[in-house]
């Protein structure tokens, strides 16, 4: 059973009917709303709806909970299956799902399906996220919806306890909250760097010699600033490591928790390097692109003009020559080490390696 | 049990003994055949392999259905498992599973395991593909196949009723449906797009001027060609959501299905933002090859030597410069962001994303 | 229940705790070692602990297990869980669980959950690998736990009988093992065809005319040593399939077991063809930093004064244009492509694609 006539009920019915199960929708108003269900699901009043089905998806909004009160008697002893979602995280004192047991004491509650998208719903789960994260104090409630959200085609994650309801609830709120200090460190650290390397290249020179370096800033002042923010998280990736090395034979234990400065720090590592790693390569690509400058052109020509004009044959200063050389050689080997390890976090292939194997290429 | 004695029945055979299954295998010609199974199967005529298995795999070509006709009688209530793929996408009016199902219908027939190729059951499922599709219309039937693909180390995925079994046996037969029109619409934008920058580039100057540019065509050509492929495919990516949002204001319902085009567009939109990104990235290794090449340096040297011989030692221009840092600058910071695009559409990355990220990073 | 006081056991309560179990551990001494477990988890003598729990996992090193005889009388008829790992691949002569199942022969030993890490337990099972690979002789058993892992957040692999678990226990102790025998192919290729070069471009010239081409050692020799290993390598995919091709001609039949070499060569393909991948891909930014470097600027130069000098005004040679634009351009084509191949190669893309899709593709 499906009790609402919004967009997921809508979705949520046709795939059920899609995967092989009856289905019968209750609305309050079952004549408007019945051509937006596909014809094999019964739509009708929700009295009606609720005593034909025993496991029933709540698809109402959170407000409007308190007006099923009047379906209390006849929902008494089925399993009510919460998929809402919140539109802030922690809106609400309590889950919704605990709100919507606390209504209904005689009904046993699950929390699910709430992470799935009527779009996934619709379009069925072979692409996007399968996993459908439910909890709930009755484990027999709990596998009867795994086995339907496997029948459906995802892969039911069981969360534990009705407790954890606020914490799927959340889920699909969260906007990369991984991610948010590590690009404000990289941001912060860039605008510093970009600072001082703008007062030396740019600013400076025009004070003290008069000389217009502004054609500078697109590029090569960035190239400069790249590497030192690339180089800045690289370290901070490594250090929380050896901190807690350190912490740990201080305490001389393993069982001691650490800070919890240094716990999130510890947690936001792969998205540190991450970071680091999307610098180096900016910085590889701008370095390649130097010498297709008009700028770059220019002054070799002058330069050449300049000797032709005063007949020095040769330039060569064999120094200039090698310090290029091994500084170019060792930048790409160590883009490539890089790279190997940005390959390495990707999900799929991390998954294929077992803790060795993943200690060793670290 | 396995009826059938060709590489698929041989592939099988090993897999359920590897498994832990007992494994009867019934053959025209077991003596002959007995050499090619596992020494764990037990291979004998087919009579006698049915009356001894509970389910048996069909591995036996659509068109020798008709043969084991005769051993309708033993066949009688077994659960029936084909597996059989057809050479052609609708080839046969109905399914080979309810061809099947038509031939014995005291049989419970089941259709899956042939999207699972003789080399992944022989290699095990770890690598490639794991899912197995199953459909049929006895529930029971199929929980007893689902299981025994999860316990060869498959992953199965029930696809309902017996009607699906044709969906499923096309499923071995499809070849990137869903690439085939972008790519054919990115070949068509670049032979367009080509031919103009040739007239341009190097039959108008020829026909004007009499200058043999020919030497651009590998490279110059192709390299201004390739940025209007993927700014026209780019473009093409956001336009069917503007389109769709257009007909939902005019319509002003959310219900109402888009016509066909429109559809069939909105799900191709990944594929032409990959195409777009594919143009776009070998734009940008074209245009870091263009200092590398011989023509660069002739150029370079000529205006040099022209300069030198003119005795002008300065041939910088301020605006020129500026264009083309601000040009460069604007194309890498691009291509770092489709770049970014490019990595959320993999599949474990896209899967790890709720749709909130998913929609924020877009 | 658990049985064990170490890093693991009690991040395995923890993860008990927090799936729902009631969790019961069993412990020397149980007042000092309360405070490491969860409040939930009731920490008490051993022999109490196993009376309270059924199915018990022996969080304890192989060389303890015959400390555990005393509780042989309390823990007849139970499910135990071996966990433990070795230190060296193929150390003793029977598995750990066999080892158990030996000391406690009115007990089920079933092999399971060493491939996952303390920390993984702990972190929960969203990232990194999340198969449990489960072993036993027993169905029931193996189900159970089977039903636990999954409760636990884990995907069971069920790995057949306990003959597996000395499989099973290997697998946290390999390295990398199919990236062996490439990355040491590929070094030696690399090393025999540098020396080659290096004589060939800066030891020859020298010995014949005295000129000191050092500075090339980094770059240059490097360069033209990248895709010589890329090309081998390449070739070193493709040709195991055609003798494979032409033994099974040789031999007319299909079901002849190919020699050892030419399987394990084949089973080798995939890493073959990413380290010619990863050479060829370094051979493009080696040559794309080519005009970056010093050496580039000062011969342009030279070359450009030499010519002002002598008053020649072109040195436009068409044949050397057309070279190195046609040489660029199908280096760039082929780069192209081998990327495709690299990325279909990700375990994510690869499990998308039907077998047909895949060998086009290839």
């Amino acid at each position: 059973g499906v009790l609402g006539s919004g967009d997921f009920a809508r979705s949520l019915a046709i795939r059920l009917v899609c995967s092989g199960f009856k289905v019968v929708v209750g609305s309050r108003n079952p004549k408007r709303k019945a051509s937006l269900f596909p014809a094999a699901a019964e739509v009708t009043f929700q009295a009606e709806a609720v005593k034909k089905a025993d496991v029933i998806f709540v698809a109402v909004f959170r407000e409007h909970y308190s007006t099923l009160c009047e379906l209390a008697d006849v929902l008494a002893g089925k399993i009510l299956v919460d998929v809402s979602n919140n539109t802030e995280i922690n809106h609400h004192k309590e889950s919704n799902a605990e709100y919507l047991a606390s209504l209904f004491p005689a009904c046993t509650v699950v929390k699910g399906f709430n992470v799935v998208s009527a779009w996934t719903l619709q379009s069925g789960a072979r692409d996007g996220n399968k996993q459908v994260l439910i909890c709930s104090n009755n484990q027999e409630a709990k596998r009867i919806v795994a086995e339907i959200a496997q029948i459906m085609g995802f892969t039911p994650v069981d969360m534990g306890c009705m407790s954890s309801a606020c914490e799927i609830e959340n889920i699909p709120l969260r906007l990369l909250p991984a991610w948010k200090i590590p690009i404000f460190l990289a941001l912060g650290l860039f605008l510093c760097f970009f600072t001082y390397n703008l007062i030396r290249q740019v600013i400076h020179p025009y004070i003290r010699e008069q000389k217009n370096k502004l054609y500078k800033i697109p590029i090569e002042v960035v190239n400069t600033t790249l590497p030192c923010v690339s180089y800045v998280m690289l370290s901070l990736v490594y250090l929380p490591g050896v901190l807690a090395a350190c912490s740990q034979l201080y305490y001389s234990t393993k069982y001691r928790r650490f800070p919890d400065w240094l716990d999130q720090w510890l947690q936001h590592r792969k998205q540190i390097g991450l970071l680091s790693f999307f610098c180096a390569a900016l910085h590889a690509v701008y370095s390649l692109c130097l010498p297709m400058r008009r700028s770059h052109r220019y002054l070799l020509i002058e330069t050449a003009v300049k000797q032709a004009v005063e007949k020095k044959m040769t330039i060569w200063v064999e120094e200039e020559v090698w310090r290029m050389e091994i500084y170019i050689s060792v930048g790409i080997i160590a883009l490539g080490l890089l790279s190997l390890l940005a390959i390495t976090s990707l999900p799929s292939i991390a998954n294929s390696l077992n803790w060795r194997e993943f200690s060793f290429i670290q």
